[in-house]
């Protein structure tokens, strides 16, 4: 197995636990390897740091998958790794439709496996785990015994790594629109060509904590996407409720799950450029009980926080301007780099300008199958806060 | 009425929505006034920022009411807000037991009104407020009901208001030791000689939040107080659970409480200090599946945070020495200074000096009861996490 030993005080995050070796942080590597082989990783002092495989090609040129040295990457480490991750889970959520494997913080850097129902769909996001691609299948049918697994490698970021972006089957084919449900809320997933897994499940727990605060409301919910945040709204109680998303294909899809809720009647839904119609609508004088504002990662760059920061402090200011006076907002940002601080500043510099006073009722991050890995702040990323807003 | 002119650029905070005018922030006042006396204040230019009481006594020389000129302050007044404060947690939270009015957070500054069954708790922290407490305790009679209403302002803070401290009943004499009952577990209340009110309500959604990490585990809880992790716990399902607190009063009180609930058999208590036995216990190697940490505010003031953040490294680190792989440990800080970010940061750093890994569970505030004023960081100080130790 090739050595790798990082520069001189390089790669102290590695040694405090982050999972990721960076190109520049690497001295020299005694030995041959493959790309994707295991390699050990050493400080500049000779000491061992960790286990993980590596990719010349990637800047994040090793993964970090074990800090053990006599601990052998195989199967029997993948079915260890995907158990802790799955009872985990059983331990601390309702696990009808969960993810199973988040990646770096279930300790198998760049695999996700998210779970809806009985079906898998799978992401294999680095050359080194693509490696382990049919050992890390027959874990999954072993110990979560899903009636179907799909892959939905079809992402940008492995071409990072070297890699084709690809989707399909790993087990024989079946029907891609699943129904699953979460917190009493049935939904259609369309595996194969929704966005990213099909479903964002990282929200799970934060629909659930509207609940009290939806009954009896009239509900806007922007950037509704497939209706996961309407749905609940209307499950929970309330009186109407609007989704608006600019995807026409999404609107339709939000349709059909309303239907399957029966909530069809207090559940509608209109594709809009929310920017464009909150402007309108505010102005109109319209208002709500409780406004939701999901919007997709505006930044995915660090380079672009000043543009997103814009983008978050106008959709909150027009949002609040159309909250009833003791109605709430329901806010939340995806993106990495907005970090806590800096949305909360964000959302209180537009309630300045909106000339609103807001009480912040509860604030939140990702669901628990999302855990975030300390020392490696990439894992924390959602922020969810419900304000009421005087 | 009294005008209040601020300085130059003084009291940009206040414009913002801060209830607070600090004696430094004051240029000149207009007509006469007693201590206690509803002012109105105006920015350097005249324009007016809003009404609330004065005591030139208190470096907090003017609390803000309203931000409405032609809003008086009467009864009627007092019975808005208190409908309002009423309103907001029987929407948001169970109301068994609550905090029912949350000073400045609820536009009332300085009152402070807690709920146990049939009975409330009163703190008048400030001469302003004092001034109303026979309107506040009628409307407060007719809005809620109680069986009786005892007074705790036995609080320092008051003398630098000028007020002396004091505590009895506001009502016909009741017994002050109460049974109340949060997330289904019952204890008693000495609202007497409890601390502050008797009981602290503003963890009562994270003893909750303990839910699935307790089930089948053993666990320790530090700095217990009268129990109520540890019955909470125990309630959940612990297999067994010590508590440990430094007051032998606060041990046989939640020895008390665990019979009360029929957990006599699971919870245990001892008193010792934690400092002490935490050190003895980790050498020992002594292991638990949970350890929470639940310790007093070991600061309250911005100078002494170098001390407190020792203290809280100290204690994380020692009881993360004693959580079994897999085990979780709970960990809080009520202090105002330890901002979300430092104490994070301390319970990192305890976790590299503990060598173990960690992963955040679940980050959570105060409940909902203590909702958070925004552009008042005061109203936000709690911080409590549920970290999975590796």
């Amino acid at each position: 197995m090739a050595k790798v030993f990082l520069g001189y005080k390089k790669g102290l995050r590695v040694e405090d636990g982050h999972p990721w070796v960076y190109k520049n942080e690497i001295e020299n590597i005694e030995g041959d390897f493959e790309p994707g082989d295991i390699v050990e990783v050493y400080n500049y002092k000779g000491k061992f740091i960790g286990k993980g495989y590596i990719n010349p090609k990637s800047q994040i040129t090793i993964r970090i998958m074990t800090r053990e040295k006599d601990e052998e990457i195989n199967e029997d480490f993948f079915r260890r790794r995907i158990l802790d991750a799955w009872n985990y889970r059983k331990k601390v959520i309702e696990t009808t439709s969960c993810r199973v494997v988040f990646g770096e913080a279930d300790f198998i850097p760049a695999l996700i496996v998210d779970k809806f129902s009985d079906y898998l769909v799978v992401q294999f996001l680095s050359l080194g785990i693509e490696r382990w691609k049919d050992t890390i299948v027959k874990v999954l049918k072993e110990v979560l015994n899903p009636k179907g697994i799909y892959e939905r490698s079809d992402v940008p970021v492995r071409e990072l790594e070297g890699l084709e972006q690809r989707k399909g089957f790993l087990t024989e084919p079946f029907d891609t629109t699943i129904i699953s449900e979460e917190n009493g809320v049935k939904y259609y997933v369309d595996i194969e060509n929704g966005q990213k897994t099909g479903y964002f499940l990282d929200q799970k727990e934060n629909r659930y904590a509207i609940k009290d605060i939806v009954k009896d409301a009239d509900v806007l919910d922007c950037f509704c996407h497939t209706g996961s945040f309407s749905l609940h709204a209307g499950h929970f109680g309330a009186k109407s409720v609007l989704g608006i998303d600019v995807s026409e294909h999404a609107v339709e899809f939000a349709r059909r799950n309303a239907k399957l809720n029966g909530l069809e009647n207090i559940c509608k839904f209109e594709a809009h450029n929310a920017f464009d119609v909150l402007k309108t609508w505010a102005k109109e004088g319209r208002k709500y009980d409780v406004v939701i504002l999901d919007p997709p990662a505006f930044t995915k760059s660090r380079s672009a926080v000043e543009g997103a920061v814009r983008g978050y402090k106008e959709i909150n200011l027009r949002a609040l301007k159309m909250v009833k006076k003791g109605g709430y907002l329901v806010t939340c940002s995806c993106s990495h780099f907005m970090y806590p601080e800096l949305f909360m500043e964000v959302v209180m510099d537009a309630a300045r300008d909106a000339k609103r006073t807001l009480r912040l009722v509860e604030y939140r991050n990702q669901s628990k199958d999302h855990p975030v890995l300390f020392n490696s702040d990439e894992t924390l990323y959602l922020k969810f806060m419900i304000l009421q807003v005087i």
